[in-house]
């Protein structure tokens, strides 16, 4: 059965009713021993640049105020970004941000091989698994992932603090732009947008089959602990409930 | 490990160097015993409702000019029609063509997520993991699905010998189209197009990654038999080879 490894990802709430299906790609920043050390130090290792600081809290508190599943990974992107393509060199970045990440240099070419094999198509299989048999069901289901961001990029300060990215379908991202969602600082596309090859597990799961979908990205300062992840999901899943009701 | 059932695909020449990808979703008229008696009698069983005749003897001399993998079904497209979406009543159609389908009248709920989970996800899965270590590797395949169609519909005589299908990047198939076919009436988005729902293989596995892609369609009294097949591939491959050069 060749070496064990651990699962790249787990469904919390397989059989929730609820229509929408999360997703939180950069949930964790484990670095599993039989991967090797990144050589980032625990500094790089609990930045963005390893994970998505807050975003499954938050992601793990919408799910229950929208009684639906979370599709979650268990390891640190930097061993492979689950919302890239095999064939990007961003899925293992030799760069990223302000880090140097060594375990990255030189990538051997079946070391690649390894971690698409055991990370990637397990992760995207299990999720295609899950919307594959809502859909058999006769159900639509709601493709929703979940995100934060460095309120500092690149020395700059970012002024979003929601933003809401869409891939070809871009009405259930509209709609929840519309909704009141408190004064937050919202912005459609921000800070980033699918055309910078962030959208790939909206890509690949939500356009074939017409699946109304959005990417949340939310500013990590505003979800640094579990009382404000609670209050986060507070203001956003009425939003998100009324939006799917308009436009999905 | 739940219950046994036969595997729904093959691989052919995993390795093999070429850059297409070949795909037969109804390369196969098979009955397995555990999906129960289909109700449509031996002419039905052997007739284009069941599966593409023809199109797997064509996509093997293919795979062999192109030196290619060919990802082929095992089973009959009545018992979950693998070019189809999970949601869509086609998958599993109560009527196609001039033929009811007994075993697929009202189709219990558990019986269809069976057919999803046993033939749909494992089809699709094969073939993502083949497509998904070739992007790993640093190359970019070319995905080529091979079907066949009947001469005469719905009462009609078809005149198209050789149709090209396309998803949302044309270049490879209008490349295609272009090339000296030897007289073989060559027809675009005939004898029907993604916007009649045919192109999901595409869509699932050449658009998210932006892989070059066609969907081949051959008017099935020009393949009827390996001679026939031989020669179509002699045809065929040569263009399809000219093609990936100027548009993959």
């Amino acid at each position: 059965m060749g070496e064990i490894f651990p699962s790249p990802v787990v469904i919390e709430g397989e059989d929730a009713p609820g229509r929408a299906v999360l997703v939180c790609e950069h949930a964790d920043n484990s670095f599993p021993e039989i991967y090797g050390n990144p050589g980032i130090g625990d500094e790089g290792r609990r930045a963005h640049v390893a994970w998505d600081p807050g975003a499954l809290g938050l992601a793990r508190a919408l799910a229950a105020r929208l009684q639906s599943p979370l599709v979650r990974a268990t390891l640190s992107r930097l061993i492979y970004d689950l919302n890239r393509p095999p064939g990007a060199e961003s899925a293992t970045p030799p760069r990223s941000e302000i880090y140097d990440i060594p375990f990255n240099h030189a990538l051997a070419p079946p070391e690649k091989l390894r971690r698409v094999s055991q990370i990637y198509l397990p992760f995207h299989d299990a999720l295609h698994g899950l919307l594959a048999q809502r859909m058999a069901a006769g159900q639509s289901p709601v493709l929703i992932t979940v995100h934060s961001f460095t309120p500092i990029f690149e020395g700059r300060q970012r002024d979003t603090e929601f933003g809401i990215i869409h891939d070809q379908d871009d009405r259930l991202a509209k709609a929840l732009a519309r909704q009141d969602l408190g004064g937050l600082a919202v912005h459609l596309n921000q800070p980033y947008s699918a055309a910078d090859g962030v959208a790939h597990t909206l890509a690949l799961h939500a356009t074939p089959y017409g699946l109304s979908h959005a990417m949340l990205e939310i500013r990590n300062d505003l979800i640094a602990d579990e009382p404000a992840q609670a209050a986060m999901a507070d203001r956003l899943a009425p939003a998100i409930i009324a939006a799917m009701k308009e436009a999905a």
